[in-house]
């Protein structure tokens, strides 16, 4: 029988453990980092680590996976709404751009460690990852049926408008002139010219 | 004095504690890595990185140094011979692309790597990619000036150039349909599009 505050407790110690496990992997890497590292930087006993994840590995899944469904979901959201492809490629760069900029340590370790995953959990990540490009595919190719965008190879333009926006996570920082908002009207702006709409309504 | 064959073993002994440094940062990040770990992978005994260099940070530094003076190199080629913005810009991004796609090895450390060099040659290479980021502005600003390129915010526009570029050391790999020259061209294409020519000659 499980105590009444028990999960919130086990709840609390894993958000600790993410964190501490974030900030670590974005210093010193995945491969740099030691689950002592982890559990010391949560307040807890060195082994404290295991008792909520099996490996260091299973806790970059745990982040992995969550922040490609989170992803997913930002981009869904952003285009559901929409009934025509202008606006539902503006609304989709810029939601995608503004969580990279703003979310962009977390988001770093769940681009670029995906080569520290198991050979099972990576599989499981790249078909989200392919999910997340056939989200971008979609629009592009809705603007492309319709005669509304003009692109000679909408795999390519997707490929790049996404690199736009998961690269701010290398390189986008705290004291810039534009906040991750400005980047990403900006960047809305760029895919409509990349797509071939000018100056749309 | 120096004998007459020392030089040319010295220079293969740090070629090859180099290429096994860059494999080993790009397969365990520079803090995942030891100098024992790049000593053995070149073939050598566990400390003998530290006959060629005084720190594993000082070879990631060397690799960084000279992996940012050949960009500014590719750079300044590409545009030298150019008597219009439209044709600079094409070849800057062109072979700025070439580079990261076919190079995405060492270029993804020498980008990704930063946080790991030492204050001062931290400061040494972000006056070098200063010196980058203005190969590419300039080329920005002589189309602006010239009435050819029509952009917002040229730092921008040329932040989003150079992203594209260095993203490719991230997802560019083995088996597309696309070479690193098919990238580059159609990169370049983009590049037009996004500074606002269209259909150049």
């Amino acid at each position: 029988m499980i105590e009444a505050n028990e999960l919130p407790r086990v709840d609390s110690a894993r958000t600790r453990l993410r964190q501490a496990a974030i900030d670590a992997f974005a210093k010193k890497g995945f491969h740099g980092t030691t689950t002592r590292d982890i559990s010391i930087a949560a307040g807890m006993s060195p082994a404290a680590l295991y008792v909520h994840y099996p490996t260091k590995e299973h806790l970059l899944y745990e982040l992995s996976f969550e922040g490609h469904q989170e992803v997913l979901r930002i981009m869904r959201e952003a285009t559901s709404a929409q009934s025509d492809p202008v606006h539902a490629l503006q609304q989709l760069v810029q939601s995608f751009s503004v969580h990279h900029a703003s979310m962009r340590t977390s988001a770093r370790i769940v681009n670029h460690e995906l080569t520290a995953l198991s050979p099972e959990h990576f599989i499981e990540i790249m078909a989200l990852r392919r999910e997340i490009e056939q989200e971008m595919r979609q629009i592009i190719d809705w603007g492309v049926e319709t005669g509304t965008f003009h692109t000679p190879d909408a795999h390519l333009t997707s490929a790049a408008l996404l690199s736009l926006g998961i690269d701010l996570t290398r390189w986008y920082r705290d004291g810039l002139s534009w906040s991750p908002e400005d980047v990403a009207t900006y960047y809305a702006g760029i895919a409509l010219r990349i797509v071939g709409v000018e100056d749309p309504a």
